[in-house]
């Protein structure tokens, strides 16, 4: 396997790319060198498979989706209630908006594994750890709420997310803050 | 346009199959052809063409998740309260379950809305029609919550439906009968 950190990144930047654009069957390594703009063959050299492909796009997208510490270092100052929920919520809105891509290649991918067993082992491994390092940080931090808060407003976050990139205009674009403000309302308690 | 309804009825469920095993890229007029295993050429003489097939088979999608009015019929004799919401939702869950094609489809079909400014318009006319008709029926027969209720439970039951079609061991299977019990009371009122 070739090491090169940098062109691994910018082959995974491209298949995030690839998948949003074409779905996960468009995924081939042709396609990954071809947008990547690296010679054909690139991609064989740092992915033992397909799969392996997958896999470590899906934990490059999970990298690109992390908060930025210099943010939320800012947000943390405040007090540990449902005002600075809500404000961390409207970051990740924030976020998924700038990653557009990532989040919709996420979504190929979930696809992906209802129809391939090892996708769908890694993934749910990737995206279980992500929940439990939330629900982790929530109870750690003395956020309000207990473990179902925070498994319920990650749901409505779920379908709030789906719903603005896929169908932005059902809930509307200019009524999606105060829905962000309404989802954390509705689930968790005030402090 | 060719006309037999029970024909155009098994092209759109060729399709559906279609989209939820290969994907919205694998759905042409011969895959679906091929999967009703009727001759080649006859999709064509029922779809305009490819954008009209989307269409036709969302809305499709749709009926095949209309729920059995008398399974419904039986459930409304109860009064009007959390509890009635709740089983309503676990009616909800037991028909995604039996048409998985069907809801993958329907995300395929988000999916593909993302590049097709054709379909997003048609599926989001679906989708809000959907949304709205739901949130006129929970006010008008007297369920309690208001119109955020209704919204942000629907939000939380879609992110529960992607995460437990797609990645089911996330929340587990066996958890989901309880999940569902704790988003209905975590975000609609009593009575």
């Amino acid at each position: 396997m070739a090491q090169n950190p940098a062109r691994r990144a910018a082959l995974t930047d491209a298949a995030i790319d690839v998948l949003a654009d074409q779905g996960a069957r468009g995924l081939t390594f042709r396609a990954v060198d071809l947008r990547a703009g690296v010679p054909a063959g690139t991609a064989s050299n740092y992915f033992a498979n397909r799969d392996d492909l997958l896999h470590q796009t899906a934990r490059h997208i999970h990298h690109r989706l992390t908060p930025d510490p210099v943010i939320i270092g800012e947000l943390l100052r405040a007090p540990r209630d449902r005002a600075l929920v809500t404000a961390l919520m409207h970051d990740l809105v924030r976020r998924i908006d700038a990653e557009r891509s990532g989040y919709l290649a996420m979504l190929e991918l979930r696809l992906e594994a209802t129809r391939r067993p090892e996708v769908r082992a890694q993934l749910t491994a990737t995206v279980r750890e992500q929940l439990e390092a939330n629900i982790a940080y929530h109870l750690d931090e003395g956020f309000p709420g207990d473990r179902e808060t925070v498994v319920t407003l990650y749901l409505a976050m779920t379908g709030l997310l789906v719903e603005h990139l896929t169908l932005p205009d059902v809930l509307g674009t200019e009524a999606l803050p105060a829905l962000v403000d309404t989802l954390v309302a509705r689930t968790v308690p005030e402090a």
